[in-house]
């Protein structure tokens, strides 16, 4: 009898684990990511979004089952798509984006890169101690299990990274429309319990195809992928990008920042991105002063308040160069915040500045030409030419507003002042 | 104790009636709608869509309810759009919009005038035969229960027809997001199965405002709105423009025509929009020839099929006056389908033309000038200014063709060949 | 490329037909089922109860596709549990079980028997004219499938009347723990809004196993038949032996039966089985008197009213062979409700009796020996061993009453009376 | 304007929060229960189940506000439910119930009475270090509001420990059915995915009545009650009393009681009850040996296997006594469990003993007696002579094994022998 486990998803219901994936499960890589809550710090605003990477990622597996089902994928390249969509996000630190700037100035990685490191063996996600007393429980690793199974883990590294030379491979997993945002769209709409994300992921399963090596979806699927898109849109203005989450996260990232940059406690350049959420926050709770309060603050949820706000509107592309110019990058941000910080007398860490325009705006020429492939009458045809949603949606600026400054809110009135005069 | 009924509500739970909408309910005028199908004969495409009018006028009453309690509506404001809800489509004839275009035609009034004339009494929704029926048990009209509520008739008919002078109470029932939608697309998505339809309703009710006698949305309503605005475009295609959903609409309403042109039957030009669903196709079953072929067609679900189809594509100034002019009107369609019939040598009926295109261009200049309104720091601003999704769907065309010919499957050939020639 | 079709279901998601099953569903026979509401008049209490026994059909024949691909059959298996699945309730009476009684009585046969004779060949389910339009559109008949697909309608039949000589094929369909049971409650609660009837059917569909030639559960399933059985019991009691569903549809085998009687107008003992719930409708609305009035009452929910009411409570042995004495079967019921019109002066028809709990006696011997079997270490146990919920479910009375006389508004009182003197 | 905040829940869609509860929730020791998981630590098996007191505490309260206007209870009475809602569990110790055993050992009370401590300021649910952060941040805690709002402390305490003079009160909270439960079963089905515990919240909220001072149900709400006492059995089954869920939360308890009787690290037995989940098992993690290696097995899913099961069976009443003669109470077990690991030359803490069954044996007394009050034709009658399914519950044993012996796997082989020849 085959080794088998059913899991309870209650997003996808009864979910079937075995061989491959059910190994890929039991290693420490993939189990720390129970640790890792999927949403950030955003259960501060939907308390329901307690969920982590692990059901993600063993929600991504089941999807990439179906899939491969409909699409009647070898079983060669199917195990390679199950062990991606198992592993895809063992890189990430804790408290998922959270701390996503930081890894790119000190790591000059993101967690994409570091996720292939990891499976090539090149760098370990646990700290030495976690790993000797894992050694102690002969736990196989991920590195372990691939051997296993004869996959190859440069291959599975490539094909996260967009790599691969079967382009669709790649796209199943993160492509225009992929397994990875069909689940996580799904389960954040069942978790926070914010219902503009529902998504027809049956038909979307059964309408996908591949045509010359690429992912695309057949004509009867365009609804379904215009409504996938409009939920992931709607779900990055209320969710993801939601005010109230961006403060809580940008709290922490400054908290460890100072952390990293006085040194002396548990926490240092090296290990940061390693722990776990709740490592993460003991051990910046020992470090007296700024990160001590900080996260105090955050385990009562006494946020600190918005001193200046500039609401989203139309940019100019004038504007727009200006912004990127002025604003892109963690330093340029910081200094900046530290400005109005000692203008308004107030000790640095207790102004943060938010500008998450700036995330959009990089990423628009990339979005601009990045396009989902319809099938009509046996041509691939980009969906902007025939859906008017789909190309508004590549114009729509998530977050509600372009820019805000919070304080400490006994400093908000100060703070307030300063913005008004200092910021454009 | 009062009167009171807790009816289960697959779309809203448990619905408590009582008063005024309990003793309306019980109109024979609303037990009508409980033999008319909210979808018309789109269960032959989403076998589940076999509701109809009469929960769906509960549905709005149930949301009625609720958005008075959240605006906080004076109890004679709220027993008016009470009464509003609960009788905003007793004007309809069987199968829902199947015979709209017939009832202009012969009636010259859509549903909407008619519902007016049944509410002022100056006409009836019912067969004299039948009103004699009902007399010996005395069941009260709606005029009768209006009367005992003291609601005039008058007032509701122009709050439905939207010419009430306190705009708000007509565009909460009729506008650019109201209740109406608000049930129709949470139940048709429940009852079709169809995924793309889902709508934060709960969060709609809680930002909705009036604000200079208008119905608007606090910004922080906004993702609500354009969940709710892109679900209705894509139940358009998906749904309520299916081609196999029209072509058997269409069938039924020529074979409407027929009958009534000819004579004969139980069925003319004063009845056939009183009758119910199964009166009707029972009537037309019983008339020889087409009417006969037809309704035998409808019940086992023997389709015409397509002998001809131009796709959905953009279209220039110059393209949609020419279509406008071409095909707009009933009898102008059917003059073009009988050319094709007779070119073909195919007897008339046989052939069938859409054209749902022209709906579409014909309300656009309304739809361009419609807008949801925003309170955005305490001014209303256009949704479209705001959102790049809304001012898209102001353009995008729902059905997924602009024109489709169909016929008796022996004769697509002859048509198909006869249709490239003939049309543009 | 294979003819299949992609139909959306409100309880399953997106379902598959091809081959066998597309065909079957485009039969006559099935289609007729779009015709006949899987709960008979139940949307007088539940309105969103209008769904088919179609859909039912396709439900239950999309759980033997997954139990079959679970269980591994071989596809000869698959094959006769599919037709098995689609055809098992062609034999159904418009408003399905209202006018079972009747059919007992006059045509000495019930759905079932009925339907392994139109798989036979014996008879049919269409009127003479009926069958006639068929044949102008050549639609292919059960029969013609059947053949094609080279499967035995009397093997069909046998499997359905639970006398296949491989017991777990006919158990899949009706035994104690079906997938006919499994659809209609998820469906009935999904259309009713009642949530009582919430299943895990993924956990079922997983856990069902075959042993020796039967059907069983293996023992990690038992809380999910627990969970189906008081799901069904719950059902029972709140749904399907309603009180005003039961006066409803009571009213209507009365006046059925009148008609019958009566003869002269459309309805006679040969055809009433053979309509859809409309045509049956229509037909009875055009005998005057009673038939009419009934009609008209059930159209604008105007239904006889209680006039006295005997509530569940438990039964000695020696009740229980009075009231089977008394009360089993049609005849002895009616001669007993026109005795109390005599005594009450109203005219036959007016007064109705109805005693849901004889059903549940005449089945209860045969209840007390049936199982469910489990399979614990390797044995097969009844389930009643290890439940208390299962065996004291054998012992629950589903309606909540004993006996129910209701009578037309205007003799209530009279009949009261009359009642109250007469009965126990 | 009223400082309001609207909540996304999952579970009860938007709720609003203002005022007393408002206030309530932003206390630190409501805030504290964002730490502490709903079910422990189920989620090693339902991976969904990260959900944590904190919403629960919402979720009760709304549910307290809707069957607060269903019964039209006075403000000074709804204001009270709603102060014990929101704080009925902030005396729970980390990973809920898992410790509730070392409470009533060690403080000889438990999470209830604890509870009524805090509330009455006799005692914190902080460590004092925890104290002075908060001290500087300003935030008023619990007993702050419930000054504010007027309402006494040691009326809230009774209500919840069932002592207030009106006992409705304490039931609507803690009774037979109350709010707690009906928020709790649907929050863990949403959460686990067990489709099992489905309850129809909105018929019970409407059927649920006072008379005579105490709580009760409309007799048309019987079998939704019914449907809510069989998902909480089934639940209990599933999921809470799950093995493996079980295991792992003995581990947790084992290694917590090891470090209190060591001493030396930073848990003691004044402070194990105060501290969150991730508190917990980082201080537990820094204790060298049996600690610090289960905390590795649990956050890695290194679980101990089973030795030894003794199945669910009937017991009789001498078995009964028995058992609860040998293991009631956790130092017998334990010594029991360490006389195994003795005989096997397992050093302890690597033998557990699992007696689940205890804790229902000691509830069965009280459970016989308690009842769901019916009112059935103005009189109260006790639900289980109403119900057979009310009363065969009373006889269910919940879990599915009497008695189970883990040990770590290395171990299993030779714990086995032993239990098999010690173990009756």
């Amino acid at each position: 009898m085959v080794d088998e486990k059913i899991i309870h998803d209650p997003v996808h219901g009864s979910m079937r684990l075995s061989g491959l994936v059910l190994d890929l499960v039991d290693t420490p890589e993939v189990q720390r990511l129970r640790s890792i809550r999927q949403l950030g710090l955003a259960n501060l605003v939907f308390p329901g979004a307690n969920h982590t990477r692990f059901e993600h990622a063993l929600g991504v597996s089941h999807l990439v089952e179906r899939l491969g089902s409909e699409l009647k994928l070898p079983k060669r390249e199917l195990n390679m798509l199950l062990a991606a969509a198992v592993l895809h996000d063992i890189g990430h630190a804790p408290y998922s984006h959270t701390l996503e700037y930081l890894m790119t100035d000190y790591l000059k990685k993101d967690h994409m890169e570091l996720t292939g490191d990891i499976l090539r063996g090149k760098t370990s996600i646990h700290e030495k101690g976690e790993l000797q007393k894992l050694g102690k429980l002969h736990v196989p690793s991920v590195v372990d299990v691939l051997a296993k199974y004869k996959i190859s883990p440069n291959e599975v590294a490539q094909l996260l990274l967009g790599k691969h030379r079967k382009p669709y491979l790649g796209q199943i997993i993160h492509g225009e429309i992929d397994v990875d945002q069909l689940d996580y769209l799904l389960r954040d709409a069942h978790f926070t319990g914010v219902a503009l994300g529902m998504v027809d992921a049956d038909r979307l399963l059964r309408t996908l195809i591949v045509r010359g090596n690429r992912l695309a979806i057949a004509s009867k699927g365009i609804e379904a992928v215009e409504g996938l898109l409009t939920a992931r849109a709607l779900m990055y203005t209320s969710v993801y990008y939601h005010h109230t989450v961006r403060i809580a996260e940008l709290m922490l990232a400054n908290a460890v920042e100072f952390a990293i940059k006085r040194g002396g406690g548990r926490i240092n350049r090296d290990n940061f991105y390693l722990l776990t959420d709740s490592e993460l926050l003991e051990r910046l709770g020992e470090i007296r002063g700024y990160p001590h309060e900080i996260v105090t603050r955050l385990r009562y949820r006494q946020l600190f308040k918005t001193a200046y706000v500039e609401e989203r509107r139309e940019l100019s592309q004038a504007e727009k160069k200006r912004i990127l110019k002025t604003y892109s990058g963690w330093s340029r941000v910081h200094e900046l915040q530290n400005k109005i910080a000692d203008k308004a007398g107030v000790p640095h860490g207790y102004v943060i500045l938010d500008v998450p325009i700036v995330d959009i705006l990089i990423s628009e020429p990339r979005l601009e030409k990045v396009e989902v492939l319809v099938l009509v009458e046996n041509k691939l045809v980009g969906l902007s030419e025939l859906s008017p949603i789909a190309s508004a949606l590549k114009k729509r600026q998530a977050p509600r507003y372009q820019l805000r400054v919070v304080a400490a809110p006994k400093y908000v009135n100060k703070v307030k002042k300063v913005a008004e005069k200092i910021l454009p």
